[in-house]
């Protein structure tokens, strides 16, 4: 059990170790979801969700790890309903609500916005998202449907795909794949490839090599798990958009080369960029991951609460 | 007990004995009601309640049912502060909620959404309202409410008046009433009558021959239900508005007309068709109509997640 | 116990003896909190919040109450979503979710707007702010956070400072602090004072004598609580805000001047009027002052639904 953590800002600020037995904990999470039985552990707790930005998946999986565990729940999905349409401070908001709750999980647009939080805060914070900076409870749920399925990190050929240089969450799940021994490979269009600072991090601290390349059809068939993220069309010129389509929005063309027991992931929400003749393959598993968002959620509250 | 029922979507999909069944189901949730004590025949359940329009009266007492039941609720009441604003399919957002809850409620501007949302969800699906197509929640407790009054349909007079044509909400109603065997009586501004196939379906299916006509003060005298909906002025002329306006504008003139033990209903929210003064009259039921969606809600919710 | 009190609409409506018995409840929800235990003195009872107007701060604080309390919330929190936009009336929605409810609060752009809903309701209404007009929650909380540091109400010398024109929730709280035997000290820029009327309920009515003067350092000295509200620049002219502004922006410089044990409270949010750097002095109490608004509202809740 990951006794010291207080907060949950960056999935960096997790130990290995630490990862694990939240992933140990999840499972049994799993096993008291399976049974279909109420469950007091969090009885009498409340976690605040303040979502100054829109959310479903996240906002709704919170909110039901949070009820599936007994607690309740307060607080916004939109800022303009509170005092913030009053312009008070972050700082400010995050002192009063602490003390109408056990909990807090924010989604702020300003990056490092969560981390400002802990500082104001004597209940812990749980980053739901801070502007394109940080989602590690996606980062979370992202590496515990890949352990689910694999089992293992160690060796596997991980393909991360799309805007890897806007799409920022992405940033963090291949550090974070990297440190656990997963073999990288980044496929983006020309302009929108990883960051050269993240390059730099994986090899000079983790001496971990990524494949970079420009086409995901080019290593698809050596992926043991395909991460799909969005490509905006805007971000593309006319030219590179016909030129990539085929390869950051995958049909089952495309499919058809990856291997038979391959995972295709997705963050969601998808706009385009899976088709959905797609869903009824065994391999699209990115339904099953949005819902593992639920116990691994109800892990992460249940430790941070110091219930179990 | 309806214990085929998987989902809720038309009002039409309840065969007559289970109409009548959840309608005993109801008159046992009033009784839980009435003893003031918490129940906890949903303990440990979620409601799902996504509402891309919106609505007081129906998101609150599906909400207050579940509650009422020691269930729980997420949801949200307005699609901007959801995945919806970033360009998310239905079908994607029900997939993810089925896994959020264990029954979910939806209301939704197109057509046959909640029909649709059946393919996508392992969860039971109710329909709280798809466009003008149905709303058949509010049909149930439009007969639960009638049926308390006057203990039958059998030979009840019902006169729906009001915009009959746009009103679709009323089509269903009038459908279901004269499978239950009521006489019916259809008052609207010209123009404004209800559908031909609506007409055909009384008469060649049902063999009920409703009696049509314009002002709804000719036959009021007759009427054991008066169903009172808008009319929207914009949609009359200005000579059309001045001569029905008497008619379809309630106020204690042409209530004077009714039978003493008539009940005057309306599925609300009223924008001025019933006049306050009518309020006081014992006639007039229509907040206890909207009370009565407790009741039928927490049935409706019991018998689908099969707790009852 | 304030046995005879239905519904909370205005700070007067309260007997002095039923307001210490709310504080002494307050105070034993108080314990109920410390312990940290789930309590269930509200299971199966549920709060109806219907806020047409923003607030984090009240509307949260009543949800946390009675979570805290055991009992369920619904509602909303902006009237956006809700059958308002379709042109009802408060007092149709009034009379319907007096039906989906156990004990209503209402925030209401509309001066006496609680106590119309009042007429309409069968539950208990809890005003929580009706336009400039009465914030009677916000009045509580400020009193018990007094009463809770300075144990008494009698010849305590209580500067209220800022806009005492329009900051109407100002008025309620002189008006009860005059009444509880407070000295009171009226701190504004010229054309902003507190207004006749409640000068002269002051005067004839309590006989209180309130000191009136325009610099909030003249008398800061003298002060056992610092009651700052804020006042909006575009009220003041250029010239006035230059002179005045040392004085409705609370620094360390001016904190300076105050007794060692006075206790400095702002109803929040503060936008600017104190400066971050007060905050650490044990003496800015405001954000205790906002957490008591839990415990209050406990007693509160508790006490109109009789459950206690």
């Amino acid at each position: 059990m990951p006794e010291s953590l207080k907060s949950f800002i960056n999935i960096s600020d997790l130990t290995e170790k630490q990862l694990y037995d939240l992933f140990d904990i999840a499972d049994s999470m799993q096993e008291i979801l399976d049974k279909k039985e109420p469950c007091d552990i969090c009885k009498g707790k409340i976690l605040a969700t303040l979502f100054y930005e829109p959310s479903t998946r996240t906002r709704l999986s919170f909110e039901c790890a949070m009820l599936r565990l007994g607690g309740k729940v307060l607080g916004f999905s939109d800022a303009s309903g509170s005092s913030v349409s009053k312009g008070e401070s972050l700082a400010d908001t995050i002192r009063t609500v602490a003390g109408y709750s056990d909990v807090i999980t924010l989604r702020h647009p300003h990056e490092g916005s969560a981390r400002v939080a802990t500082l104001y805060s004597h209940v812990p914070i749980i980053n739901a998202g801070d502007g394109g900076h940080q989602h590690p409870t996606q980062c979370l749920l992202d590496l515990y449907t890949i352990l689910k399925k694999k089992n293992t990190f160690a060796g596997l050929n991980v393909m991360i795909s799309g805007d890897l240089k806007f799409g920022r969450t992405t940033h963090s799940l291949a550090i974070a794949l990297g440190r656990l021994g997963a073999n990288l490979y980044f496929a983006s269009p020309p302009g929108l490839e990883m960051p050269d600072y993240i390059i730099h991090q994986l090899e000079s601290d983790l001496h971990v090599q990524p494949i970079i390349f420009h086409d995901l059809r080019e290593h698809i068939g050596i992926a043991d798990v395909v991460y799909m993220t969005r490509v905006q069309r805007e971000r593309l010129g006319e030219m590179e958009y016909l030129k990539y389509r085929g390869s950051y929005v995958l049909g089952n063309e495309t499919l058809h080369e990856t291997k038979s027991d391959a995972i295709i992931l997705h963050p969601l929400p998808r706009v385009g960029e899976i088709k959905p003749e797609v869903d009824a393959d065994p391999r699209a598993i990115y339904f099953e991951q949005a819902y593992n968002g639920v116990p691994v959620r109800m892990a992460l509250i249940a430790t941070l609460l110091g219930v179990i």
